[in-house]
């Protein structure tokens, strides 16, 4: 059994960790930390956990020795001496923050105000979006796991981008987001009776996910590309959809990237590229490591608009770290994952 | 007192108009029709009404014999009729469907199916959107009352396109819509359990109201305009969020645009233009005629990103005819509209 | 016009003031205050008054001084004070909290853990349920205005208890509240992802409103009455559903409580007596100062089950305060509160 | 592997069903079938299923003939004959409807309207609630699978019945449920618009789980026990909450009731009987086969009140189901049902 560790378990996506981790058939949890809980049971942060997962949260220290995987749930910038410590000490260390992310030290500078601690660490991360980087991921020691809206943009549009068949300029990520991906500490803006029948955009335009979609984007494509990216705020608990409009170049049939996208997509599981006529709902996802992905053609302004819909705490932060501890121990990707998501 | 009558009072639009026109100090609902439910009580179907409208459904005719003004909130098709003969009546005739909404017949039979029964009378409607052509409302007898999204829609882009800010090419309008907007009917796709965190694009692309978001862009513009318009539906009850995608010309700054808009929309009631900083939520203009606007910009991509937010069953249906009767009728526009939002 | 001031106008109950005694054709609002928020607009703390009230908050004594009636919406315990002086400066003050609700000081330190400053001004206090205690109303200074569930429960009985229909022993309020209840402050427990899809009861038998309700009983009954009081918190933004059990005495019939219902209400403008076979619904009086009361008959155990249902910032608080001046100052009852609730 | 066969797969609890038996390791769906969908994927009912289960509704003979053990998920009244084929074809017949559930012909043609066809079979009908009754179900061929709210309602009250704690008379249960308890048929009472932000209580003293509940109760008190149920509906997906109010025997403590409750359920896996000061709530058993209870006293009116949750599609329908499955087949009774619950 592999023993897997947790730091930063109490937050939403160290408790969904929790969750997945404690049926996966080939790990185990070794410890679990928290600085705002320590000493506390899990299951009294998770009522929902009462009975299945007692774990008492540690300090992040002895998480580190007692486990093979350190898994990060962390506020942005706390994770580089950690992951630096983990490597050290020969963990593997999947971080579901921003800080290896970027490989750009430059652009983490502008979005997230931060500087590259070690340089040579940045060079040894990879980015875990395995659908599109598996190959990369194999045998790696530091997994820098991807966000939630840049799982599911950049995956809706992938094949599109990288077959050449539209243009790099002008992509627009429309993206509406349930209130998990805001976290576990109460705000008013996540107030129930001030969020619940309300939608609006926030940081229009200026959310730190932008580099790191462009980052994927233009790794597929082999130029730099910037796109136009607007999350939304949903009243709902989970689910990310991400409505991504880009131009089809002069030339290319719809028909041409629908057929690209089901090569592209045929051997991997957790995508499920829908039937034409068929659009992709964060309803069908939910609970499960799927992204579903639906095409359509604005024919009249020659537009392809994909549609890709993810459960943002699986798919989009604790599933895919898992998807990728997989990966990196040899196991087969979909060990503990193959959730069924619900029918309603 | 104007004497006003609803036919189709027991879908949704018409259940609005009944509760507006209740408390409306210068009309009173002189009679209301159904085909369903001929014969019961409004509050028997409506029971959010008990004790306080419990007017009668009788038939269509009794309706328009017994009105100044007659509100038609009738499937697609069915107006056209009615509206010749309330017109030969000497009534006002406010319609919520979509008959008299598109000046091009070519444009109604390629999306709507039908063809203009009497050119003559299509020549006498005005389209009902006041902020933007008010004074062509005053004093006419046929009014189409605009859709949801096409009123939300444009009035969140229409200071950029009159104003020659905006590329006419590639406008696209994300928009989000509460399920009242699907009216009464239940379906699978609204029962509860299955929109309930739930989330998803429909008819993308080819959505009926593509040809009136641009037939009164184009007018604003003056030249023709394609729209690329993809409705998704939000698990809430009320409310319409647009969020309208341009390029902004070269040599154009937000800074003007944003001076537009306020010179644009300075004397309009109904239209709440944002302060900086903030962004269009549904959840502040329920249950009221308001509009509201934030514009945003993406300097990365220069795009003006423009938020409307609406009551798709008020100022998107209801609350927006009763506004065109009010300036047919010379009466102060916002007479028995000035519901104030509830804060949550 | 009448002045009305606001103290603690930013807590949901001050806001639903706000909105309501903004459009109040015989009072007009001409001071707001708040601790939290002191010199910040209305509107910014809740924009959906942008542009129609955006009136800055002051300190609680500029407000006192400028007001005709004084409206305090504050946490328990601050009241008495305020009362004290608003009382000598010839106000009338009309509180919304729970300092001057019960008439045993026992019972409020008990409860609250407070006492009673002043004596005097606790016996010059008057309780505001104008349904039950309406004569008492009229011309009074010091208004103690009842809380949510402490409005609907008794409501829902009061007939029966009063025309002395069911034994005094026993009676269960089974209760379930909309989340507005809990106030503006966020908490863990309120958190829209904890709460949105739960359901769960909480202060099981222990909830400060029993001594209010069975204090209300109590004076209905003429002998001191204990109730088993048990509320729920619903996912929905407002409305209180009570359900109310009562054993009925030996000899009566359940038509005969029906009767007594339909007498005792036949007036009340502001009680809706649903008919036979309906059942009361929050849905329908959201946004509005009715209370709606079905009535309901358990043959095979011989109980009466009355299900009330009112919205909690209106009837429950905000709504039944503006009710409570109208009935001081001589107005119609219904002045300004004549909203027809939404039918979606 | 067992061969597992569902009639009536296209409804929630035959698709919940399809779900559970997808992954569990003991089992196999060996064929599906539904009178409505009948040559259609159950993915194209439930795109939730996609890629992961798209198995084919044919007909019910077909089903039965391929099965060991045949799960009826069908309107009530339709099991009777279906269960009688199955006994001759020697297979395991579990009915989620209600035809065998009641012992008395007398109260099913009260409550059903119907009678028993065969009343052998009915006396070789077990009632597969396991908690309460599980030696009976081990080895039986029919069993008659509780409904949402009698597993509810009898386990939260259960060890204090049995335990002769609490007066035989006046146990009322006032439960809470969610809409897919109503079914996968839109209908107008369960449309989003008129559900949402709503709540009301239905079928008052009236439902057709009264007699039930009392057939489960007066087994385990060896006396005939009357209650009064009054089901209301939540706007949530899923979830019952059953609040149980019983009065406390003169001598009997609350401790000595908590400890029964501790040592009844002290073996049972699917039941958790939360630490004082909790309470339960349907949000922690979403998507899992727990049923949790909280104990709560009002020592003023000395009652019990004991609050049961569960997930009324899975331990209140499938998962209950296939628990009894795994009981008839001698398997662990957690095979395939050890669902962890999202903690949001």
């Amino acid at each position: 059994m592999i023993k897997a560790g947790i730091i930063g378990a109490t937050g939403y996506a160290g408790a969904e960790l929790v969750r997945i981790l404690t049926t996966h058939p080939k790990a185990e949890i070794a410890a679990i930390s928290s600085v705002s809980f320590e000493g506390k049971a899990i299951s009294e942060i998770y009522p929902a956990f009462f009975g299945l997962n007692d774990m008492v949260c540690e300090n992040a220290e002895g998480v580190v020795e007692k486990s093979d995987v350190v898994f990060a749930a962390l506020p942005h910038g706390l994770s580089q001496e950690l992951g630096a410590e983990c490597i050290i000490q020969g963990k593997v260390f999947v971080d579901l923050g921003a800080d290896f992310r970027l490989e750009s030290e430059e652009e983490y500078a502008e979005w997230y105000g931060g500087k590259f601690l070690d340089k040579g660490l940045h060079e040894q991360a990879v980015y875990g979006l395995p659908e599109l980087f598996r190959d990369e991921i194999k045998g790696k020691k530091l997994i820098a796991n991807p966000g939630c809206y840049t799982t599911c943009s950049p995956l809706a549009i992938a094949p599109a981008v990288k077959g050449g068949f539209v243009e790099a300029k002008g992509i627009i990520c429309d993206c509406k987001s349930g209130v998990t991906g805001a976290g576990r500490k109460p705000t008013q803006g996540n107030h129930f009776p001030e969020l619940n029948e309300g939608f609006h955009a926030y940081k229009v335009a200026s959310h730190r996910h932008t580099p790191e979609i462009e980052q994927t984007l233009s790794r597929l494509s082999g130029e730099k590309m910037t796109v136009t990216f607007v999350p939304h705020l949903l009243p709902v608990n989970r689910g990310i959809l991400a409505t991504v409009y880009a131009d089809i170049k002069e030339g290319v049939s719809f028909d041409q990237i629908r057929q690209a996208y089901e090569e592209f997509y045929k051997d991997e599981y957790f995508v499920r590229l829908l039937p034409s006529g068929a659009a992709a709902d964060i309803h069908n996802v939910r609970c499960s490591n799927f992204c579903d992905i639906s095409l359509h053609f604005d024919k009249r302004a020659n537009k392809l608009i994909a549609c890709g819909a993810i459960d943002n705490m699986i798919k989009g932060a604790a599933g895919q770290a898992v998807q990728n501890m997989n990966i990196v121990f040899g196991l087969d990707e979909k060990t503990g994952l193959e959730f069924i998501p619900p029918a309603f």
